[in-house]
């Protein structure tokens, strides 16, 4: 099935917003009902390829006939991903950054004919997974591009239950490999909000992170082997879970972003399905006791699965629990819910959920039983259906994430929504922002904002400025530009900021070496020169 | 003080073998105690170097008169590393790798000035921090060099309790980095067998694992952040623990082994200094059962701290605990020994050493008691020193190590053993090799190997074929070309085969980018061109 075309996810899970919300839009932020009428697919027609028959012919006799889409609804559903940004421009029917065709190969030989193919015919290549990207990753500063979806390379290769280790292919969608592996009685433990869409291969050019990245770690974690499909050639790597043979290449590729190369299979480390799955409230009277709880747990243990805390917005507004939203006021509560989980065996998830209880209350939390818990895990991936449904009430609703060391972790927060509050404030649509944490690590963490605001005449070129506000502050402040959305087109100026020029110029190297020609991603992640 | 500069550490720890081992190695291994006395420091007269005068001058002006050497001690201390073809070389008085001069620098800022005099004059620089390097990392492919001595750089630059973080300077030893933090009741728990000597560069530089690595980590999942002074500019990373924001440039640095750039300060992980030190030994009837009780611990837990294994072979020689070689051969005891140790509080270590001890009983293995845990810990940095007296009494010893995934861990092992075997069988001197798993992970594990053997009439030309042998073995049976050691110059031709010609050429693309005259220890790690 595919993705909305306009939104996120399965139209048939679309939401619309209860009363209480859209009242309290009118009322506290001053949104007024659109309204101008959605456009319909069949309404977007866009421009026919510019591309020479003779590179469709090539990118045919790559994959064959029938999987080179030039059709405008296949065109249109491989036009950028799905950031706010994004969604409000193919709400208005701007398919600028659309496609030549859609490419879908079914091997690493049909990626690298593909690669071949586009590098003989001067055409640009952007790999496509789940197509969720919401950082600009799929938009190259290319109007001749291509878009290899991936879909079609969805199998696990292979099954180590001894080394508990997976080869799996970059299209499968995570809820896919999560079945295939089920089937042996492991999972993989990668449970982004993007779950649902997202792919392997995605997962990995991104340096993704899942909610329960506490106890399951960050994807990047996970990986213990790469293949990369590049206009130059193969790169495959990952003879042993660690080795001092040289600068680890996974980690040059984990995060490439589609700028290196295509990523064709990736080796993870798998574990076995937990027997028990158990997620607690708690409450704390503010952000900043609850994040040194947060802290303590992370650093001197027990390390729950999940650990996560909404600050105080979020937890009235009750966006700390997606499916509370607008539900009795009172359901948000006051100060910071937070969401402590276990998943593990039963005498491991007791003794680990046991004693951390002891350290949350030694930090001022309040036990509020598992009801909020199961709660959140329930609604976990339904923010953004939320999000469509407050983008049809004609608000204006994005999130952007940052993490930093311990230290850093007050003034950042502060720092990020001064930004936001201010800018918009200034431009006449005062915010709603709220914020939590959701990845803990023995060093610091990550905090993910969420803005909500009347739209403004041009939503995009109203919400532009208090991104590049938040990010200018979020750098000052210390944090890192992405925690887990990564670069794309959108954090990119920020981004060689943040890597310094030589460290930047390094990376150009490479990219020059494994794609001379500047095919892949062009603009993604690197400056094009 | 200056470690022996034709043996390991201190000689006055150095200690001879006792008549039982003698006796041992002439039996059984037809070792002839040598006649050729021993060289002195003082026999041994460098050629004076032939760099020009403006050279040395310019070298001088960047770090200052006093800190540039170019007495004939300070050369041959700095002529190679601690691998048994450097001792054997540098015992017949070869110093035909002398560096041109030993260079002193105080600051980033000074080896900056230090790579630009080099570069101006065409030397090359070799990094040099403890200067114990076994894999040819301090050997460059250039005669004309000067060695980068990193000593005067030893601070702790700062240090954040509550992110747990410290910035240290490269030239700092691994005690008085531990002295440093433990000041402020910390710990960087990274104690390789070369604890004593090495620093927190070449920790970086060479990706060191240390004897704790099950329950700290390896030094590579220890950093946080780098900075790296080039010929081309400076690279500072690390604005968090982990970050989405492209590629991570700290796991390009790290294991770049000098050949990217000069490392001049290092964030690293810290911990609380452990309230309890508990160190246990196990008994397991053969290697492979020990090793599924490791490899269930390490994917199940409890984890301990410390978890190694020794084979038969070591356990009977008694080299699971280096002080207790050739004591009452009993000592040693049947089958094979594991150490398990744990370090923590009170409550914590309690809690794994009693989870631990019944799955270890689980996989057949019997208590020993804390006793031979001990004997581990307290011989656990004197196997070096045990070298020197092998050499000295006209044996050859030496070791190599990998690492892969566990389902490949027993064929690696077999195919290691069998190799520097039959090679050395075949060349007259059978050998004996023991192996001990060292280093455990959720999806594999590390095998380090000891081989005794007589030396045969050139003891370099006589080992360089079976080591060949075991790096050809070990390749095709999956295993990485180094899990600790390195690559340096000795392991560099099987690496660019592990990593692959594409993987190498990026890796050479970064080289010329930072040093576009390679300049920076020449063949080491890359071939040079």
């Amino acid at each position: 099935m595919d993705m909305l075309w306009n939104g996120w996810g399965d139209p048939a899970k679309a939401a619309p917003l209860p009363e209480t919300v859209t009242g309290l839009l009118r009322d506290l932020l001053g949104v007024e009902p659109r309204s101008t009428p959605a456009l319909g697919l069949a309404d977007i027609r866009p421009p026919a390829p510019t591309a020479s028959r003779a590179a469709l012919r090539a990118l045919a006799a790559a994959v064959g006939d029938e999987h080179v889409r030039t059709d405008g609804e296949s065109r249109v559903r491989h036009t950028r991903g799905k950031s706010t940004p994004d969604l409000l421009r193919i709400r208005a029917g701007d398919v600028s950054d659309v496609p030549q065709a859609v490419v879908l190969p079914a091997t690493h030989d049909e990626v690298l004919a593909v690669l071949r193919a586009c590098a003989a015919h001067g055409l640009a290549v952007v790999p496509f997974g789940g197509g969720t990207s919401v950082v600009g990753g799929l938009a190259p500063q290319r109007s001749l591009f291509v878009a290899l979806d991936l879909r079609r390379m969805n199998g696990l290769l292979d099954l180590d239950p001894v080394s508990r280790t997976a080869v799996l292919q970059p299209g499968l969608r995570a809820p896919e490999a999560e079945a295939l592996l089920a089937g042996h009685g492991f999972t993989l433990g990668h449970f982004p909000q993007s779950f649902e869409w997202a792919t392997i291969g995605g997962f990995a050019a991104a340096r993704s992170s899942g909610q329960a990245s506490a106890g399951y770690g960050r994807f990047d974690e996970m990986v213990l082997g790469l293949t990369l499909a590049t206009p130059e050639g193969t790169i495959d790597t990952g003879r042993a879970p660690r080795s001092a043979a040289g600068p680890d290449l996974r980690q040059l590729i984990l995060g490439s972003e589609g700028a290196f190369g295509v990523i064709t299979s990736v080796t993870v480390r798998i574990r076995p399905l937990p027997e028990v799955r158990r997620y607690e409230g708690w409450r704390f009277r503010s952000f900043e006791e609850g994040a040194t709880a947060l802290r303590r747990l992370a650093q001197d243990g027990p390390r729950p699965t999940v650990l996560r805390l909404s600050d105080e917005t979020e937890t009235l507004v009750g966006l700390a629990q997606p499916d509370a939203i607008g539900a009795d006021p009172a359901q948000g509560g006051a100060g910071c819910l937070a969401i402590a989980g276990y998943e593990g065996t039963a005498e491991d998830t007791a003794y680990r959920s046991e004693r951390a209880a002891a350290v949350l209350r030694d930090c001022g939390g309040t036990p509020a039983g598992t009801e909020p818990g199961e709660r959140w895990a329930h609604g976990r991936y339904s923010a953004p259906y939320l999000r469509d449904a407050l983008l049809d009430a004609g608000a204006f609703a994005e999130t952007l994430e940052t993490a930093a060391f311990w230290s850093r972790v007050p003034e950042l927060y502060t720092a990020v929504r001064t930004a936001l509050t201010d800018t918009l404030t200034r431009a006449g649509t005062p915010p709603l922002v709220m914020c939590h944490i959701s990845h803990v690590y023995e060093n610091g963490a990550s905090l993910y904002f969420t803005v909500v605001s009347a739209q403004g005449a041009d939503p995009v070129a109203h919400w532009t400025p208090a991104k590049h506000a938040a990010n200018e502050a979020l750098l000052a402040a210390g944090g890192t530009i992405s925690h887990h959305h990564g670069v794309g087109t959108d954090h990119r100026d920020w981004y060689v900021r943040e890597a310094g020029p030589l460290g930047v110029s390094a990376l150009r190297a490479v990219k020059r070496r494994l794609d001379p020609e500047g095919l892949l991603n062009p603009g993604v992640l690197l400056p094009t020169d």
